[in-house]
């Protein structure tokens, strides 16, 4: 083993993941180091969140996605900073970890933007016990309004979510589907059209980076679906009853769902590496990080550049995915053909964007110019989305699940498992009660 | 709705759900109270704890089972008192509930009998947060140990389930297929012989209330697969780091599993009923509690008549299910056929009972004295299983995840949702982690 070179890829993300699945059977040892055994198909947590899937359809062991790679390693673990000296990653509670070559793939953490109140009382969804905690809590005030019918003038049954990009249109969407087909049957002795769902958005469009097409379909069809939209408007101030809008306006809710954005997370500061607007990573045309020898960022802990501008490239799944593959070929590479200096730039193909409303209804904003909407929009999500699940049993439960759901207009595990309703906070190590 | 009968049902379990079921479309008001929102299928709890389904394939939301029937509500809720002079059931939180009739049906909770350290250390096994917490501690050693190999030396891969009976048995068998299917393959850098299973039993047997020739294929099953029976024995202390049993013996190992038995459920005192032995509420021979009117207590927290003789049923699902049926039907007839008194007593019909070691491995102990072992018994059990989970789609999301199990070798979810792993704690309504 010694006098190969060692790997160590932080994070089993999309870019973690795809980086590793690129060195796979190379004559390099690598290792994956990951707080959690598992990975998350951060597409679908709104899923998760509003009881169409359970946890573990979205979810799957890292481990066992190596059973056929003898040269992947995985160590369930949490970095806290590094040795450059003795290139040595330092984990808690374990011995420190050598490298020869880095790859940051940490991913990203919510980012309240500093609003009064949000770290403690919104509900983040980036995670997966973000969102087991979100939909304990969104059945948890269905449970408690039945039992005190008041709470509906505190707020109880309205839901406000932040941001208007796909996480939120998509919440917004799968919550008011979850009232209207199936609580309102597991409710019948509640007036279901008291719940409602708030969607709060800076700009003046939802979907900000989609087609105008799109922008008008995602925002007719959430009016349509009784969702109010705020436009231009911002969140300033949220506690435990209610939040506070930049216009004045005070909405009473136990309910804000935080999809406003992310920052890189902070494990870049704890390394001591560069960074640039959100946290973020700069990396060279390569992905590497100038200055650190051996060491590469990919994913949304990453500053990657769109190539001729001065933009930079989304913080979004395919990116991710993209910028992990090249990295691992690019390493690989180094190893097989020593000599050859591998020169082409990383360049991300955009293969599009969707975002799906709810039954029948998304957005597709696809290459060639092509703009879907409704049924084949929805179709189209529906497909690729199966395909990109890891692994074979999840696909067909999740098949399974949607098929359901689609038939019979009822939902999966709406389950509350209990944990302390309090601690519902995101973030990196902390308690946290899970179910699904 | 005033001049209705109420019939209040305390627990969502066997007992309780089937008595709501007898109930449904009764010209009857019916409210199913449970401190959870969800049925939990207890006999797969062990295939939860041992990454082998999901904890969404055995949960199954209470009022999802109900959308036909508006005269069964639920809330969810704990009961914590009555006030017989009102006939009110008092609750955390909520506002006090009237009933007609009470039907208790609360089920049990882990008995430690007082052995020290066990109420701290030991994994209970009769919750779905049970089950979860399992699971998790379990990988959790597996990947402590890859980082620091010197564990298995403090017992870190040796796991003590004590109780031969079912579960018992069941968890045994399913943790050693886990270590020598699965994490052999996950955890390559490990020697997974080390990982050992030591099953404790008080009675010189396993599976005691079994045939002999069941008895004898599950003893000689368990001991091929490598598991060391310890006939005869007690633990008599557990600490954080390993098992004494009464023989003196010092087991390493920080994973007890408690599958020695249960109480009823402490509500039976909360409420000031009689109890006999293990707390279980003494009924008369159509369930109902003596000296109060219109009360009833079925499952594992009524002490129900074998019939004939002093023994009692034991506190397993067909009974729970059988005696919830009995009461509910009661219940109906009282109202339907007011004059017409009901006198034919509970009788149990004893279908049988059924333990399984392994792939291809079980016991079925069926009527007609049908007694099967291995591949017809397992088949049988896989079957049944099927048939009596609640919900259709748990029954193919269970089916996908044994048929791929089966065929590939390899298992569902093995997720370490995190969590505090020292709040392992079973018990009635505190927080936990969960996952699945």
């Amino acid at each position: 083993m010694d006098d190969r070179t060692h790997v160590v890829i932080v994070g089993a993300g999309f870019a973690g993941l795809d980086c590793a699945r690129a060195l796979a059977g190379a004559p390099i040892d690598v290792t994956v180091i990951d707080r959690n055994n598992f990975n998350t198909f951060q597409p679908l947590l709104y899923q998760v969140a509003t009881s169409g899937l359970a946890a573990s359809d979205v979810s799957y062991p890292v481990r066992g996605l190596f059973h056929d790679a003898p040269n992947v390693a995985f160590r369930q673990g949490t970095v806290h900073g590094v040795d450059w000296d003795t290139r040595t990653l330092l984990l808690h509670g374990q011995d420190p970890m050598p490298f020869d070559r880095l790859v940051v793939a940490a991913g990203a953490v919510t980012n309240y933007f500093g609003v009064e109140g949000a770290e403690r009382h919104a509900f983040p969804l980036y995670g997966l016990t973000d969102a087991i905690a979100l939909r304990n809590h969104v059945l948890r005030q269905f449970e408690a309004t039945e039992a005190h019918p008041e709470l509906v003038d505190e707020g109880a049954l309205t839901f406000v979510v932040v941001g208007g990009g796909p996480t939120g249109v998509e919440t917004a969407g799968a919550l008011t589907e979850l009232f209207d087909m199936v609580l309102t049957k597991d409710f019948p002795r509640l007036d279901i059209a008291l719940a409602r769902v708030v969607l709060v958005e800076m700009s003046d469009t939802v979907l900000g980076p989609f087609s105008a097409r799109a922008r008008h379909y995602a925002a007719h069809q959430l009016r349509q679906r009784g969702i109010s939209l705020r436009l231009a408007e911002r969140v300033v101030r949220v506690d435990g009853t209610g939040v506070e809008l930049a216009s004045g306006e005070r909405i009473a809710t136990r309910t804000l769902v935080w999809a406003a954005g992310v920052r890189a997370n902070p494990l870049a500061a704890d390394l001591g590496l560069p960074q640039v607007g959100g946290g973020r990573i700069p990396v060279g045309p390569d992905l590497r990080v100038e200055g650190h020898d051996g060491v590469f960022a990919v994913g949304d802990v990453a500053a990657i550049g769109a190539g001729g501008s001065d933009d930079l490239l989304p913080q979004l799944a395919p990116v991710a995915k993209q910028s992990g593959t090249y990295v691992g070929r690019l390493l690989r590479d180094e190893v097989e053909e020593p000599g050859v200096a591998r020169t082409r730039p990383f360049r991300y193909r955009d293969k599009g964007t969707m975002a799906t409303i709810g039954r029948r209804a998304a957005v597709a904003d696809l290459p060639l110019r092509l703009r879907l909407t409704g049924t084949p929009a929805w179709v189209t999500w529906l497909f690729l989305h199966l395909m990109f699940l890891v692994g074979f049993r999840n696909r067909i439960t999740v098949f399974v699940n949607w098929a359901w759901s689609y038939l019979t207009y009822d939902r999966g595990p709406r389950l509350i498992v209990d944990g302390d309703d309090g601690a519902h906070r995101s973030g990196d190590a902390d308690g946290h009660d899970d179910g699904g």
